[in-house]
């Protein structure tokens, strides 16, 4: 029986964005992954089904911790007031340590057509989940898919920006900002330029 | 040397939705798609890199009309009313004729996890080319990127719609109801419910 690995899921995931790093995502196996992380490829299996899913490990929190937080909220709290608590809630997660290792895995994920693909379809399901989240609470469509799909955007937008080597600013902050310039946008959709 | 065959391409794509309707997307095999095409698999390959891109066939063209449609908009128009421009010349080009079909091919595709990614993908791709349009034309980000993801919503909300069986209402006009809606719902945003 292998010993019990408290840390051995965030182990796996930095060894394997190393390898993915230095000698690309197609060239590396389980095996070796394992083995840099000083774990057996049984544990690896354990944590993930496949190499792909060490990229997406921490999708599944992501989506509790957006969820939640919508299902938490005032009950006063308008749909994007809702969706900034959310994305408070998910990006206070990312702390500092996480930058540079964040900032390799998305250059992994952008090199490989199949890591693309499954992260446009990651990205749908969150937002997914944020509009279920929404609805539960009584914002109706299309209004909960909307307000899903602006607090991603300005995830998105911040992350991208969190990533930039020698960014100081925190990924929340970052997000705030970015929630509050997609909101601004909104209104000059039906202006004229 | 093979014929020239001009129909050739959309016979392909009916051969491959009925194979796929009756035998599943995985078990059909291109020179199955070619010859209830009655064509050859040299002809296919001329058309399709592979059997997964027959199921996007509509994709290239979808992307050049609606970057067209925003292009040749008035400079007056919001970006929103130029959506709404570029979505008309979209769905105007799906006629009664195709309703059957698309439903058929909704069903595979919903049916298969692989094909699923790549929709996603290709929606993702779709949304970037309208953006890029708008942003031609001088709208800025995240303007731009907010009202194609709109433009989007609603395309897909009508377009769900008008493969409900017994659907009589033409693609353009559910766009049109759905845009508006989708336009409406974003002043809900910040609403207290």
């Amino acid at each position: 029986m292998a010993r019990w690995e408290p840390d051995a899921r965030l182990r796996l995931v930095r060894a394997a964005v190393e390898l993915f790093a230095e000698r690309g995502y197609d060239a590396t196996t389980v095996q070796e992954i394992a083995d840099r992380a000083g774990l057996t490829k049984t544990t690896f299996f354990r944590h993930f089904p496949d190499k792909r899913e060490v990229v997406f490990a921490g999708q599944d929190i992501h989506t509790q911790l957006l969820s939640d937080a919508i299902a938490g909220s005032p009950a006063s709290a308008t749909p994007l007031a809702v969706v900034g608590a959310a994305l408070d809630a998910l990006t206070g997660t990312f702390t500092k340590d996480r930058q540079e290792m964040s900032a390799r895995l998305r250059i992994v994920v952008d090199g490989n057509d199949d890591l693309r693909e499954r992260a446009a379809f990651k990205r749908v399901a969150l937002a997914a989940a944020m509009a279920a989240a929404l609805r539960k609470r009584g914002v109706p469509e299309p209004t909960a898919g909307l307000a899903a799909e602006l607090g991603l955007r300005a995830f998105d937008q911040a992350y991208e920006e969190w990533l930039v080597p020698g960014q100081s600013r925190s990924l929340i902050d970052l997000a705030r900002h970015a929630l509050h310039q997609v909101k601004t946008a909104t209104a000059m959709l039906d202006d004229a330029g």
